[in-house]
C-alpha cells in the first residue's frame, strides 16, 4: 500500500528473517572454523526443547506462509478483493493486487521450504530457486511500477532493485552449491539491505513526521539517496560482523568446555559439568 | 501472421512440446528420487510397443521439423512466396518472413535432435546449442520487431522476452551439464510460459470476441499485464506440481509392486502379475 | 575506411581465419569421434613436408600479425599518419585511427599466439585472453562510433556487436576450459559471421553496382538486415556442416585403412601402403 | 575533489597498489613456470629482514588503510564535516561526502586483509569479496554522479566504469578461485587501467597548462577518448609484460644459481656463494 506502513510491514519481514539468518550462518560458520562439521551437539545440549522443536517444525518456512499470508490479507482488505470495478470497469487499485502477488510467490518458496525440511520427496533444490523467483517476481513488478513517477521514487525503487537483483542472482546459485558458506551470508547481507532500505523508503516518500517532507525533483536529494544506501550496506556490514564476533566467542567458549569434557572421558563429564560452567561464568 | 492464429498456433506447439516435457522429466525424476537410475523398466513392461517404437524412432526431433515445416507453409502461403513486390519493389510481408526465419531454426533443431536420437557422429551437445540458438534468433527478431508499436504491444512483446531470455541461457547452460535435471525442468517451465503467454498476447491483441478491445495506450492495462505475466508463472508452477505428484505416485505403487515381484523371485514374478495388478486397482 | 574495400578487407580476413579453423576443429573432431586422441598420425602421414613445417613454425600467429600489420598500414596511409591537423588543431580522420587501433590489437594477439606456440615462458591462457581482448576493444570501439548516423547504418553495426560480444564471451572461457572442442567450434562459428556480416555492411552502405542505394532510413529496411543477419547464422551453419562431414569421412577412410595395416602389423604395412591406397581410389 | 588533484589522488593510489601487484604476481608467476611452488626461499636468502617484516606485518592491508584513511580526511576538511548546511537547510558539498563513502569502503577492505592477514578465525575470501564490495560502491556512486554533466565528462566517465566493472567481476570470481594466477593479473591490469584513467579524467577536466582546454561538447573529442581508452590498454600491457620479463629473467638466474647449489650440496652452497654470484654479473 502506498503509505509508511506498507512500506515498513515488507522491510520488517525481511529484517525479521535476515537477522534469525544472520545468527543462522554465524553459528554454522563459526562451527566450521573450530574445525567440527555440526553446530548440533553444542545447541541442543543447552536448549534441548527449543532444539528438538526447531529440528523437527519447519519453523522458517511456516513463518514465511504466515507473514506472506498476512501481508496479502492486509493489501486484499484495502483492495476489497475487487480487481475490477463493477461501475466503471476498470482496473481497481493495481497496485494492491501487485503487492498481493508478490506476497503469494513468498508464500510459495515457504511451502517450498517446508516441503523440502519435511524431507518430502520433491526435487533438492526447489527452495533456492522459488526463493529465487520470488524475488525476480518482486524485481520485475518494481520495474514495471515506476512508469510516470517522480525522479526521487524512481531512484529510491531503483537502488531497491540493486538489492534485489544480487539476491535473485545468489540465491539460483544456492541452488547448484547448497554447501557453499559464502552464498547464504552474501543473500543475508542483500536480505537485511532489502529490508532497511524499506523502512528508508517509506520514511522518505511518507515522511511520519510534518515539516520534513523531502523535494522529489532535487537533484541534491537524489544525489544524498545513492549515498545513503551505501551507508545502508555499512551499517549492515558492521552489524553482521558484531553478530559473528559475538556468536564465534560464545561458540569458542563452548568448545573449550566440551574438549575439557571430552578428555576426562564420558563418564566424568556429566560430574564436571557445573565445574566447567562455573569457568565461563 | 498478426491475427490471433499466429499467434495461438506457435503458443501450442510450445505448449505440446513443454506438457510433453512435463510429464517426461517428472518420471525420470521420479526415478531417481526412488533410487533407480532408469526408468525404462517400469515403462516398457506396460506398453512395450509404445517404448520400443518411442526408443528407436526419435519422435521428438520429427515433430519439432513438422510442426516447423507446418507453421512456414503456412506463413509463405499467406506470403505467396515473395520476399520483395515485383511491382513496387518493396519487401513485402516482411513480418511472415520473419516468422519463417524463426521457424526455419526451430526444423534445424529437430533436425540435431534426430541426428543425436540416431547417434550420428556428430558432437554431443548440438541439441541444445541449437535449441538455443533458435530461441535466441526468436527473441532477436521479436526485439527489433517492436519498432514503432503502441506501449501495450511492446509490453507484451517485452514479457514474451522475459520467457525466451532464460529459456536460451539454460539451453546453452544443458550442452554443458546434460545430467542436471533441473535445468531441463526449469526449460520446461519457460516454454510453458512462453506457449501461454503467446495465447494471452493473441487474446489481448486480437480480441476473439467483440466489444473486449484492449485500450493499447492506458497506464492501467500495462501494470496488469505485468501482474498477469507472473499469474501464468504461478499457474504453470502449479500444473507442474500436479503432474509431477500424479507421477510420482504412479510411480511408487510400479515400484513397490516391482519390488514384492523381485522378492519373490523372478520365477515367480509372472504368475503373480496379476494379483499385483489388481492390488493397483 | 569508410568504402567497401574498409568493410571488405576485415571481412575477408575473419572468413579467412575462420575458414582455417572450420577446417582444424573439424579434423580434431573428428578424430576424438573416431576414439584417437591425436590427429597428427593421418595428417604426418600424407603431408610431412607441411604438417612438420605447420607443427613448428606458428603459422597462425604470423598470418595474424601480417594481416594485422597490413591493414594498419593502409589505415596509416590514408591517414597520413597525422592525428591532429597542424593547420586546424582539429583531429585528423579518427575513424582511420580507431581503425589502426583495432589492428594493433589483433597484431597483439597474433603476437601472443606466437609465444605460445614457440612454448614461450609465458602463462597459459594469454592467446585466448588477448583475442577476447582484440574482439573486445573492437566491439566497444564500433560502439562508440555510432553516435549520429542514419538508423540503419546504426543497426547494421550493432548487429555486427551481437556477432563480437559472444565471441568475447567464448574466448575468455577458452582461457579456462581449452579442452573443450565446442567453445572454439562457436568461435569459429561467430568469427564467420562477423567476416561475411562485414561483406555485408559493406554491400548495403556503399553498393558497388549504381542504382542499389538502400533508404538508410526506411523501416522495412530495417526490418530486413536483422532477418538478413539470421539468415547469415544458417548459411554459416549449413558450410560448417558441409566441411565438417567431408573432414568426418576423409577421416574415417583414413583409418579403416590404418587399422588395416596395424592388424597386419608393422612390418608388413609399409609393403601394403601401395595395395590400401589403391583400395581407396 | 572536482579538481586535478581530487583525480590525480585516487590515480596515484590505484596505480601504486597495481604496480606492486605488478611485480607480485610477476614473482608468482615466475616461480610456478619454473617448476617452484614458493618463490620465497629465492626471496629471502637476499632480502632476509625486508621478507620477515612483509610475511609477518599485512603491509598491503594497512597501506589500504592509511591511504584511504588519508584520502578520506582531504575530502573532509574540505567539506567541513557539515553534511547539512545548518544556515540553507540544504546538503552541502555531496561530492566530496560521496568521495568520503568510496574511501571507506576501502578501507573496510584494507581491513578484511589485515584480518585474513593475520589469520583470524573469518571465513576465507571476504579479502576478494570486500574488494568487489568497494569497487562496485565506486562504480555505483560514479554512474549516479552523471546526472546532467557535459558530454564528454558523462564518456570519460563511463569508460572509467569499463575499468571498475570487470574488477567487481573478477575480484569476486577470486573468492571462489583463490589458486588461478590469471584472476589477480587481469585485476592489476584493470586496476592499472583505473589508475592512469583517474590521471588522464584529471587532465582533461581541470588542463593543468592553460590553453589547452577541451571542447566538452564536441563530437571528435568524444571519439578520441574512446580510442585513448584503449591506447591505456595497450600500454598497460606493454608495461606489464615488460615488468614479467625482468622478473622472469631475474627469477631465472637466482634458480639456475640455486640448482649449481643444490647439487653441489649444502654444505658447500655457503662456500660457493661468492663464485656463483660473480657468474651472474
Amino acid at each position: 500500500m502506498g503509505n509508511l506502513v506498507g512500506h515498513a510491514a515488507p522491510g520488517s519481514f525481511f529484517l525479521l528473517f535476515a537477522i534469525w539468518w544472520t545468527i543462522r550462518y554465524s553459528v554454522r560458520w563459526a562451527s566450521r572454523m573450530g574445525g567440527r562439521k555440526s553446530s548440533s551437539t553444542v545447541c541442543c545440549k543447552n536448549a534441548p526443547l527449543v532444539c528438538r522443536f526447531l529440528s523437527r517444525v519447519p519453523v522458517e518456512g511456516l513463518c514465511k506462509i504466515i507473514f506472506a499470508l498476512a501481508g496479502l490479507l492486509c493489501e486484499q482488505i484495502a483492495a476489497h478483493w475487487t480487481l475490477i470495478d463493477p461501475i466503471t470497469g476498470q482496473f481497481h487499485l493495481l497496485g494492491n493486487w501487485q503487492h498481493t502477488t508478490m506476497y503469494l510467490f513468498f508464500a510459495l518458496n515457504g511451502f517450498c521450504d517446508v516441503l523440502i525440511a519435511l524431507k518430502a520427496p520433491v526435487p533438492s533444490g526447489i527452495d533456492h530457486l522459488s526463493m529465487s523467483l520470488a524475488l525476480a517476481v518482486e524485481g520485475m513488478l518494481f520495474f514495471y511500477h515506476l512508469h510516470g513517477r517522480a525522479d526521487l521514487d524512481v531512484r529510491l525503487h531503483k537502488l531497491l532493485l540493486l538489492a534485489v537483483a544480487p539476491s535473485v542472482f545468489v540465491s539460483s546459485l544456492e541452488a547448484w552449491s547448497p554447501e557453499t558458506l559464502l552464498l547464504p551470508m552474501i543473500r543475508t547481507a542483500f536480505t537485511l539491505l532489502q529490508g532497511t532500505w524499506f523502512w528508508q523508503v517509506g520514511f522518505i516518500l511518507y515522511p511520519p513526521f510534518p515539516g520534513h517532507e523531502w523535494d522529489q525533483d532535487s537533484h541534491e536529494n537524489m544525489m544524498f539517496v545513492s549515498m545513503a544506501f551505501c551507508w545502508h550496506i555499512l551499517g549492515i556490514l558492521l552489524f553482521m560482523s558484531v553478530v559473528y564476533t559475538v556468536v564465534y566467542h560464545i561458540y569458542q567458549a563452548k568448545e573449550k568446555q566440551l574438549g575439557t569434557d571430552l578428555e576426562l572421558g564420558p563418564l566424568s563429564s556429566h560430574m564436571l559439568q557445573t565445574h566447567s560452567d562455573s569457568d565461563l561464568d
